[in-house]
């Protein structure tokens, strides 16, 4: 799934290991990744997060989606900042998760993000 | 502010419209913000809502930004869809604000994001 | 549905009036409602917005339960305080609908609360 | 705190342990506490959650109340049904807090739940 994702290649987002339940990425903050306020942009926070949810997501097998996500931002992320996501499963029910995303500064968390998922029928 | 959003510059947003409260604004989906699914990654829906929602928060005069937000993806877009995002003020309370954006592709609503706004002192 | 609901009439909480996707309930803050801060607990002031959304988004016909919910505190009730709930559907894609509740005390918004629903099948 | 909270004495809450940033606390679902479906109302379970998120983090020592949190209902508790929530605090900063907190009845999950908290100024 992740070979075809040309939207986290973009961001240059990295995944550097992943597995049923689990993922962490990487991103660093580009030029063209800050807003008007000189920090990164939330959506692209988000959008580190939710690559690291998905690939924790899918790695079960079954084609899963994500449903919806809540994200909570603690600090602003600036420009030249490398970003750590962590994904982890917390809990599992029919055909629907919760996972935990915790986006890092190095010690610091930057974000903390909750992602729900479907799986895809058929 | 806008002007200096080069991350929304980059994902190719405009902001049609906008005043104190409210916001619209609009992106179509390029061939680089498809994800493994081949649907927009959800990370750029989001960035989508959350320009709409900084511009709408932001219209009273005080800066103010993103404290966190919430988003259900009801139905995927896909690879040329043109998005709209409309923001609107639901309430404000002191420094807080929460904030409502539906995206949808014509006719069809996409997404729907409440953001929480924290107005920044001094 | 709602003559059935014991735990909304151990709350003393009224439904106004409900349709299709609305509905309105009111709920006065009693002394065995109030915790530590001397403010209505929030669980009974989600308690109140839950029966509200619970009431339109059954409102339709088919049996349709809670997925989920976030509610965001703007103000503390306290003891004597009548509050009111008024819910309205925002979004229905498949068997998933996001619903707003306003929880209002006078004319000043005590919470905003938006909901998920899933309709059960068979 | 604990001591003079009567909402959470009323829905016979009890709060087994707790300290700086982790609380567990526990509820039998009652005859008056069911709904229209015959499984506890799920503002009960929320306030069960609110109440051990409350005891989270309070236990810091300054006085601190929920700004909001988000709920996942995962399966439906019934009547006799003991919960158990288990709250601990998943990062910190300023006077912003997350918790996360799961109900379980025995190993099974009944809803996940994340508070965003507030330390209260002076």
């Amino acid at each position: 799934m992740l070979a075809n994702d040309r939207a986290s290649a973009a961001l240059g987002i990295e995944v550097d290991d992943h597995g049923p339940g689990w993922a962490r990425a990487r991103m660093v903050v580009r030029e063209d990744m800050v807003n008007g306020h000189d920090t990164a942009h939330g959506g692209l926070v988000f959008a580190l997060a939710d690559t690291a949810f998905a690939c924790a997501c899918n790695g079960w097998g079954p084609v899963t989606v994500a449903a919806g996500a809540e994200i909570a931002f603690l600090a602003p992320a600036r420009l030249g900042d490398e970003l750590v996501a962590v994904a982890s499963v917390r809990a599992r029910r029919g055909r629907t998760g919760i996972y935990d995303v915790t986006v890092t500064r190095g010690d610091e968390v930057i974000a903390e993000f909750r992602g729900r998922s479907a799986e895809v029928r058929g």
